[in-house]
C-alpha cells in the first residue's frame, strides 16, 4: 500500500488496549472471582453487548441514558450498547423465567460502555464482574454476597481495603423521621454529596437546623464494630418497626460476615464496616448498600459495589424478583494495582528451544512436543540466525534455552543454557531433557 | 410499575443468550484454549470493541463492510463495532510496535458483531478465538499455528474433525500457469464455490476446455497423505522456483503437523488433509491456508479456519509483518456440540447446606464456610421452608444436603441425604464433615 494511503494507527479516546502483562493480571483476577463464584454455588451466564434501545433506557439515571452509545442498526431498529450488565440481566430473567431455578445465583462478566468524560482509571469500555442471587429476600443472600466479595478481594493477595457497608432502607427510615418536610429524593442527593462536599454544606443542603444536624450525626457515627452507631439509630428509630427489624438484620448480616473474614488466611487484609452515609445514587437499592475502596489510594472511588434491590425486573414482569448483587469494576481495579505499582512482569518460565541449523528443525520440533506433553511451556525459534534466537529468548524472558543443532541430531543430545547464571551445558542426553528442565525451573 | 408501562423482555434477533451448561461448556473450550496457548508461548491480549470506522472499513471485502455496525459517537466521530480480531489486531501491533518482541506470539478471545442474514449457528454476535504468531515468514511458525489449533481440538473430547490444508500461493501460481489470460481474481471467486456448486460448474466459469479441466483435476486429487496431488503438482509447475519451494515447505509442514498429531493421547481423533482447492475467499492470504470441518456434521461449515498473510499491518505501516494466524469460531463451535447433543447438564458437584430453623443460621454458616475453605463448592439454603430447600437442591442437582437445625446446633452435629440413593443419616459429628463430604463425592 503506497503511503498516502495509509491510515494512523489510533485506538479511540477512553478505550484502552491491554498488553500481555496486564492482561496476564486481568486473567488471574477473572480466574479468582471465577473459582470464588464456583465455591460458592453462582452460575455463569452471558447476555448480548447489544440490545434493544427500549430495553437499557429510562432504567438507570437519566445521565445514564445520555452516556449510552446508542444507534440504528441495518434494519433500522432502535439499538444500544448495553451500559451496565444488571438492566440486561432483568431482561435475561425475564425472557429465561422457567429455564432457571430460584433463587438464582449468577455470575456474569463482560464489557459495557457508556460516553462518559475520561479520566484517570474511568474507561468508556470497561468490564464489569457482577454476582447476584435474585429470587430471595433473605439476610442468607446478603450473606453470600457480601461475603464472597470479600474472599474475591481478599484473594488477590495483601490488598488492603475497606467494605463499607450501609442500608437504604434505614436512610430512608432516618430521613422520614429527622426532616419529615423534606423530600426523599433530594434529601439522598444531598446526603449522597456527603464525602465530596463534607458535612456543613450537606447540612445546608438538608435545610439546616437541628434536625438535619442530628440526622447528620446518626449517619456519620462510626465506631470499628458499629454497635455505637446501630444503638442510637434503634434509639431514634424505636417505633419505626420495619426499621427495627433491618437493624436486627443488618448487625446478622454484619456478624456473619465478620466471622467469614476472620476464617480467611488473608484475615485482616479487608475491613467491614457500616457506614450508614452510604446512598449508592438513586437507583433501585432497598436494603443493604456497600462500597469497596483501597485503602493505599484514598480517593481513587470504589471497586466494588451493590446492594439489595427488590424490584429487579419490574419492568419487564410482574413477577417479584428481590434480589441483591454487586460488581467488581474489572478496569479500575486493574488501573488502581497499576498505580499501586501492583502489576509485575509476567512470570511465564517459557522454555525456549533454539535451532542451530536448519537440518535440526524436526527435531528441535519432537523436543518442543516431549516437553509440552510433559505441560512444560515452550517456545521455538524461528529466526534464521541463532543469535537472533537467543536475543528474543532473552526478551521475553525464558529462563532456560535449549539448543539444538545438526550435531545434536546425530548423538541425540541438546545444549542448555541457564539465561539467569549464564551457565552453559552440552551433550546432554535427549532422554533426560524433561526431567533437567523440570529440575531447573523450581 | 403499572402494566401498561411494561417494555416486552427480548433479545435482538440474531444475538444470543447463554444458560449456564452451555455457558459451563463455552468456558470448557476457553479454558482448554488459553492452556493450550500458554504451552505453546502465546501471549494473551486485547483491544476494545469500538474502533474508528476508518481502522475497521475497506480491510476486508464489500460484504464485511457493509455489514459493520457503524455509528457517530457523542462526539460525533465516525466509529465501529470491529468486524474481526484481525484488523484490529494490525492497528494494535503498529500502536505498539515497541513494546512488542517479533516474532509475537499472540492469543485473543472477543466477541465480533456482523449484521449479516441469521441462520442456524450463525449469530450477530459471536466470539472469535485468534492465534497468530507475527514478525516471521517461517515454516516453524507455520507448523506452530497448525499444531496448536489441532491441540485444542483434539482436546475438546472425542469429537472428529478435519483439518484441510491448501496453499494460496500455489493456487495463484497454478491459475497463471493453466489459465494465463484469465483474471486471477474471477479465477479464485469461481474456485472458491467448488463445494457449493460442484467441479462442472466451476469449470464452465473458468472459461471450459482441456485448461481449466486440468486446474480443476490437479485442485481435487485426494490421497490421503497428499503425496500424489503434491507430486502432480511438481510436475505441473516444474520451471516456477518459488513455487516448488512452497511445495517442499508445505510437505515439511504437513510432515511436522502429522508427527505431532500422532502423538497425541487422542491420536486420530482429527485428520489432517491436503486440499489445493481451498481459496479461503479473497482475503490477504499468502501461503498456507486451512480449513476445519466436524466430520459428524458435514454442510455444517468451518470452525476453525485461517492461513499465512504476509502484509498484516500494511494499511497502517511500513513495516513488513508477515504472519500466520487462524482463528476458532467459538459460538459455532458451541453450536456443532449443541446439534451434535454434546452439551451436557454441567456437573458442579455442590454440596446443599439447608437449614430447619431460624436458629441454626450461624451454624449452617459456618458448616459452608468450613466446606469452601477445603475447596468443597456449596450453597446455602435461603427459603423460609425446609421443603422448597430441598426441592431447590435437587432443581439444581446437588448431590448431597447437609441439614442443620436447633438440635443440631446444640450437639454440634449434622444430618446427611444421599440425593441419588436417597439414603439419610443423622447426628454425624461436625468434625466429620469435610472428610464425609469428600468420600461421598468421589
Amino acid at each position: 500500500m503506497s503511503k498516502k494511503d495509509r491510515i494512523e494507527a489510533k485506538r479511540l479516546k477512553g478505550f484502552r488496549d491491554y498488553l500481555p502483562d496486564l492482561m496476564a493480571e486481568r486473567w488471574r483476577i477473572i480466574d479468582i472471582i471465577r473459582a470464588e463464584a464456583r465455591l460458592a454455588g453462582f452460575h455463569t451466564i452471558a447476555t448480548p453487548a447489544l440490545e434493544y434501545a427500549v430495553t437499557l433506557l429510562g432504567s438507570g439515571s437519566d445521565e445514564t441514558d445520555k452516556q449510552v452509545y446508542r444507534f440504528r442498526d441495518h434494519g433500522e431498529r432502535d439499538v444500544a450498547l448495553r451500559f451496565d450488565l444488571t438492566v440486561p440481566f432483568a431482561r435475561f430473567v425475564t425472557e429465561h423465567l422457567n429455564d432457571l431455578a430460584f433463587p438464582f445465583k449468577r455470575l456474569q462478566i463482560g464489557e459495557v460502555w457508556r460516553g462518559e468524560n475520561t479520566q484517570k482509571g474511568r474507561y468508556r469500555e470497561f468490564t464489569q464482574c457482577d454476582l447476584d442471587i435474585i429470587g430471595v429476600d433473605a439476610a442468607a443472600a446478603d450473606v453470600e454476597v457480601l461475603g464472597v466479595f470479600y474472599r474475591i478481594l481478599s484473594r488477590l493477595g495483601g490488598l488492603r481495603f475497606t467494605m463499607a457497608v450501609g442500608n437504604r432502607l434505614l436512610l430512608s427510615s432516618l430521613i422520614r423521621k429527622a426532616l419529615p418536610q423534606s423530600d426523599e429524593t433530594s434529601a439522598l442527593i444531598a446526603i449522597d454529596k456527603l464525602a465530596k462536599i463534607g458535612r456543613e454544606a450537606v447540612c445546608e443542603l438538608l435545610g439546616g437546623g437541628a434536625e438535619a444536624e442530628h440526622l447528620l450525626e446518626l449517619l456519620t457515627t462510626k465506631d470499628p464494630s458499629g454497635d455505637t452507631a446501630l444503638a442510637a439509630l434503634q434509639d431514634y428509630l424505636a417505633g419505626d418497626a420495619a426499621a427495627l427489624r433491618e437493624i436486627e438484620r443488618l448487625k446478622l448480616v454484619m456478624s456473619e460476615a465478620r466471622a467469614a473474614a476472620a476464617e480467611l488466611n488473608e484475615g485482616g487484609a479487608g475491613r467491614l464496616l457500616i457506614d450508614l452515609s452510604i446512598a449508592r445514587g438513586l437507583g433501585y437499592y432497598t436494603g443493604v448498600v456497600f462500597e469497596t475502596t483501597l485503602d493505599d489510594l484514598p480517593g481513587f472511588g470504589s471497586i466494588c459495589s451493590g446492594g439489595r434491590y427488590n424490584h429487579l425486573a419490574s419492568r419487564f414482569s410482574s413477577r417479584e424478583l428481590p434480589g441483591i448483587g454487586a460488581s467488581i469494576g474489572l478496569d479500575r481495579l486493574l488501573a488502581g494495582l497499576e498505580e499501586l505499582g501492583r502489576i509485575s512482569k509476567a512470570s511465564h518460565n517459557l522454555v525456549f528451544v533454539a535451532i542451530a541449523s536448519e537440518d535440526a528443525f524436526s527435531y528441535a520440533n519432537s523436543i518442543v512436543r516431549q516437553l509440552r506433553a510433559a505441560g512444560l511451556a515452550s517456545d521455538l525459534g524461528m529466526q534464521p540466525k541463532l543469535g537472533n534466537q537467543f536475543k528474543h529468548a532473552d526478551r521475553i524472558g525464558c529462563p532456560l534455552v535449549v539448543t539444538v543443532g545438526g550435531s545434536e541430531v546425530l548423538s541425540k543430545t541438546y545444549s542448555l543454557k541457564n539465561m539467569r547464571t549464564g551457565e552453559e551445558r552440552r551433550d546432554l542426553p535427549a532422554a533426560t531433557l524433561v526431567n533437567e528442565i523440570r529440575r531447573l525451573l523450581q
